[in-house]
């Protein structure tokens, strides 16, 4: 174990403030393992639709640049997203775009990890595969296991008070970021 | 056949001005069969990131109504769109999903194709199962075959005078575009 | 609507005398609408290994004629599988293979119907949409809603009695055995 | 580098003797880097269709056994395979889904490269996505990339001689195979 704690950031996948995957993400640091700590990436709500000649005039806006140096800079990265219409978040997939193509691209080599809460009993098994496909490109060190797939979040996720009713849940997410951690250690760290 | 003529609009998932992609839609109405006319629906390039808040607050933008309009009045749509970290461009999703939760959901029952290309070998093949799977959710009547994607694209397409080089592929387009006209005619008409 | 009935056969992707699939498939002519007629095509237990060499030497063996001469006769084909390490069955794909090898392809233009259970939550929804996709190549017309995952399916179905203890799921299939029988009216239907 | 030798094994996923991706196969040893030794795992052809009673009844057939010991003996792991109906072959699925359900699972954490060779375009995209999956689900660490599609391969394989006619095509399995030696080194090796 390095002495240094690991720093994971993390990017949620919907703009809603009152989204259940917001709730997960904001309640992320509370279930982390020692020696990690996770912080919300810079948002991407200000990024404007990819377009290459936007790209080519006007650079990488300054919100890209945000995101990608904190990716950068990160020894890990939390994707927390809904599912829209069986896919990724136009969005999230919007920002990836943007962030895969500024210079030392920050997804190569990168840890990953994926959670995803929906209202259906799916809980966004389908945009996960789709994303991890992402990551392949962008050569990420996806986390295999165990999955996160959060189904019935309105049963499961208080969004009064949000908070995970469920012990179950949490006992997986705690799971996954233990697991995380230690693929970490084990493939990701450079320094 | 019916004796009025199919009305189909086309999305480009690319908002570059020189795409690839672009210049393929560009040239569909050159390809259609008669009776089918073809013209791009209203763009998506001024549609905010989706947000929900946002749409409690203020309803559908003007360009996000204009575009589900225009799918709702046609007798199909063609996406013709690049592949963007193997998945669906950003942009293109994102507009699907603002759509997709406009009130009589325009997708529902309407005949839909897919063309793409990239400039790699598979010219678009990720893309558009990702893009055949939203259409399941929103339960168009999405083509099967011909499957039209453009690999190499730079070697097929002459992006300075906006033509198709390649006769296979125009032959293809043709082929496609003509079995989408039966599939509107066997499944997909109402009136 | 036609005088005659629908003759819809069924193709489970397990093997196990068991199964919670199979139990599922062996209840659907008790969920079948008014005018359709539901029966277990012949079996694929029998199949070897898809080998080109094979089929070369010896030609198509007779359990797979006998499979593809069932669907071809059929008005509509449900599959009714579990999910294999995140994917079809294998037995249930080499089944695919062979029959779409033999000639007047089976699966063209034939309206097909997907349903899966398995013990986790997901209910099989990574199978459902690769066999889709092997629908697509073999052109056939795959139902888009409602899809049918039966998640947790040990709750859900007593094994002991061979029944389904929810009503809940009993309602979803014969939703979708409704949706399929007016699909078939729609689309499908050749006489 | 270790003093050892990497021991990396085959699975052909088409059982035809003259099958392209056999060839490709057959000629990995002669495109392996230093220190990587290649040989073909033990065949899947006299495998039975996978079948839990069967399983419960007699255990694991011995071809299974000795696929799943070679496998858990192997530094890694190199699927070459066409694509059928657009998902895995059933055949090669049949073999993962009986390997996978031994004693200390072999694929986990395995390190696994994938090589696909086609007649259309796309050299196998489709199958190789799944194969992936199935991947995820089995812990194996699986090389991102380069990613090996061999397209249009009757152009680009010689099935008279055996041999790969496009220096391209060699370069690019090469590149892969060195990536893989790379990847088992940093990631993989528990010696």
């Amino acid at each position: 174990m390095s002495d240094k704690a690991l720093n994971v950031v993390t990017i949620c996948g919907s703009l809603r403030k009152g989204s259940y995957n917001r709730i997960v993400m904001n309640l992320l640091p509370s279930f982390a393992p020692d020696g990690m700590t996770i912080t919300e990436a810079p948002p991407f709500a200000e990024f404007p639709l990819y377009d290459a000649d936007v790209q080519n005039a006007s650079g990488f806006p300054a919100p890209v640049q945000n995101l990608a140096d904190a990716i950068r800079a990160a020894d890990g990265v939390i994707f927390v997203s809904p599912e829209y219409n069986f896919s990724i978040p136009g969005g999230l997939k919007n920002a990836i775009d943007w962030v895969s193509r500024t210079p030392n691209q920050p997804f190569a080599g990168k840890p990953v990890a994926i959670q995803s809460a929906t209202g259906g009993n799916l809980g966004g098994g389908r945009m996960q595969y789709d994303l991890r496909r992402c990551m392949i490109f962008l050569d990420a060190l996806t986390l295999n296991k165990p999955e996160i797939f959060i189904g019935m979040a309105s049963q499961r996720i208080d969004d009064k008070t949000g908070q995970i009713k469920d012990e179950q849940t949490i006992g997986f997410i705690k799971q996954q970021l233990a697991a995380f951690a230690k693929s970490i250690e084990q493939h990701g760290l450079k320094r």
